[in-house]
């Protein structure tokens, strides 16, 4: 079996739950028994993340799920159980079609799905978000706004105004006004990264090992202040860089993938705070959700920027399927 | 064999030729008898570039020399021979290393490098370029400066001030400034674009059949507009819509390639008009180099920009070869 058990602390708990919260992505499944204030109890996790899963079809979603929380669902069948991510998409356990900015938790309450499990309980799915302005492209994300909740439930001066940075294969940027996300957009960085390295002539002179921490400090600030000084549609020109730095001796072959790295993320940095300085003043707290290694390099990222990073949060979702929870009014 | 002998037409060639000009690249090589006046009389072809030839090592590259030119070197047993392209890269026949911007004819018949094929004749190989400007990134060409030499031969207008685009995996825009490659740059774009589709998740939406001629036309025009009205840094942004214009229906999924090269073909255009504005003249010759049907697609693309092509040109690799010949001293 693959779920963290934690059974030596589940006899151990002193009070019944008030929530089971799972947290399904694409790659991933985890789940959270939560208490009355939103802290999480106790938490298993398994990796029937929703391209992953043990059997074809909704049987997968029904054994991943029963496996994942045996023993908890007899030994409390009437807890409420929320699930987030993507589990409700398309390709999910059962859609729930996106809502539209400006969202909250009160607006994903107000559309979310439900599914019967053979296991017994109830099973309420966020929806996704979708930003879909009239002059632009539209973007969408799925359990990014559960996240983005989590970060806000505790913050009233965030609720207020925020702009929150979920870096990532898909890294988030969304802009909260008055407790809702207002509008966001999808940066490809990590894939962007991932797929260059792997599959694109700049991958051919980038070695396994590891620079030295001083070169790769270097490469990365050398990359970072280059999508800062580029101009409109200069990225498919400055990445050829990464091949150009290591042919001329410029930088040690071992820091190609850091300059491919700050470079990227450079970019995103730079659309991304003229997108918050269009709409939000100066003083707006500028958050980071995710991995701690990723946010730190964010974070470092941005120091060269001359930016300031409010907080670095790391796992928001239970809060955050807390919150969708209370508004869905299963937690009273 | 591989080669397209063209027997018929041999032995109805009515003069010597000049020059024996071989064009050798990654993944072709291609010979071509020129008569004193710099004209093909005849040419040959073969897979064998750099990466594909017949046997690993030096004897890879006398094989597929000699194969290709089977009959004509021992016709004409003095005949000069050069040679342009990856064939004088590190992983070449032997390494011509690059000249440094400015760089003419002169420039790469000052640096080329000889070998001694074992077939008999000397192939004289020409170096590529180099721009190293110091106050950015470096950048590099080896095949294109003999295409540029060749669109220059008989222009002596473009010759005086153009910019030169050569549209391909990797395209290049050069800048020419009293017949020499003043400045240039690469741009990924044709890589980009490639990974994409292949490896990344907007590959995932795109069928393989083909979008109707008015879809395909529509989602390229907004792929180039989106790329002119984008602000620094949105790119990674940016083709997350060839994603979500198909989850929300905009497109036809059929035409998010289309949408997807228009958004990369329009990133490089923005950028590469910039830096021509920036050193040239409004009225600057504006030439594409390369495959007819490419060549088509950016020409549509500048013309959507409001930017007329001055001239699009097929192959003037072996005019160009003839040039570099010509200041070798190999040609009267």
């Amino acid at each position: 079996m693959s779920a963290d058990q934690n059974a030596a602390n589940e006899d151990s708990i002193p009070n019944a739950p008030a929530l089971l919260a799972l947290d399904w992505g694409t790659s991933s499944l985890r789940a959270f028994l939560m208490d009355a204030e939103g802290r999480v109890m106790l938490e298993r996790a398994s990796a029937h993340g929703i391209q992953n899963l043990p059997v074809p079809g909704n049987g997968g979603f029904e054994r991943a799920f029963a496996e994942l929380c045996a023993g908890w669902l007899e030994r409390w069948p009437g807890l409420p159980v929320v699930a987030g991510g993507m589990v409700g998409s398309a390709q999910g356990w059962k859609e729930a079609p996106y809502v539209s900015c400006p969202a909250d938790t009160d607006t994903l309450a107000s559309r979310a799905v439900a599914v019967d499990s053979a296991a017994g309980p109830r099973i309420l799915i966020a929806p996704g978000v979708l930003y879909d302005p009239p002059d632009a492209a539209p973007d969408v994300m799925r359990g990014e706004e559960i996240q983005i909740a989590g970060a806000l439930a505790d913050h009233p001066d965030w609720r207020r105004r925020a702009c929150i940075a979920l870096p990532g294969t898909h890294s988030k940027w969304a802009q909260v006004s008055d407790g809702r996300i207002a509008h966001f957009a999808t940066y490809m960085t990590g894939e962007l990264f991932a797929v260059l390295s792997r599959h694109s002539i700049l991958g051919r002179l980038m070695p396994d090992e590891a620079a030295s921490a001083e070169d790769a400090k270097r490469a990365f600030a050398d990359g970072v202040l280059a999508g800062r000084d580029s101009r409109p549609g200069d990225l498919p020109h400055q990445i050829f860089a990464t091949r150009t730095l290591g042919l001329t001796g410029r930088l040690p072959h071992a820091a190609l993938k850091d300059y491919l790295s700050g470079l990227l993320i450079g970019h995103e940095l730079t659309s991304g705070l003229a997108a918050l300085r269009d709409t939000l003043s100066p003083d707006t707290p500028l958050l980071l959700i995710g991995d701690a290694t990723l946010c730190r390099r964010y974070e470092e990222a941005l120091g060269i920027l001359g930016v300031a990073v409010t907080a670095r949060l790391a796992n928001t979702a239970p809060r955050g399927l807390f919150q969708f929870a209370r508004a869905a009014g299963l937690i009273a």
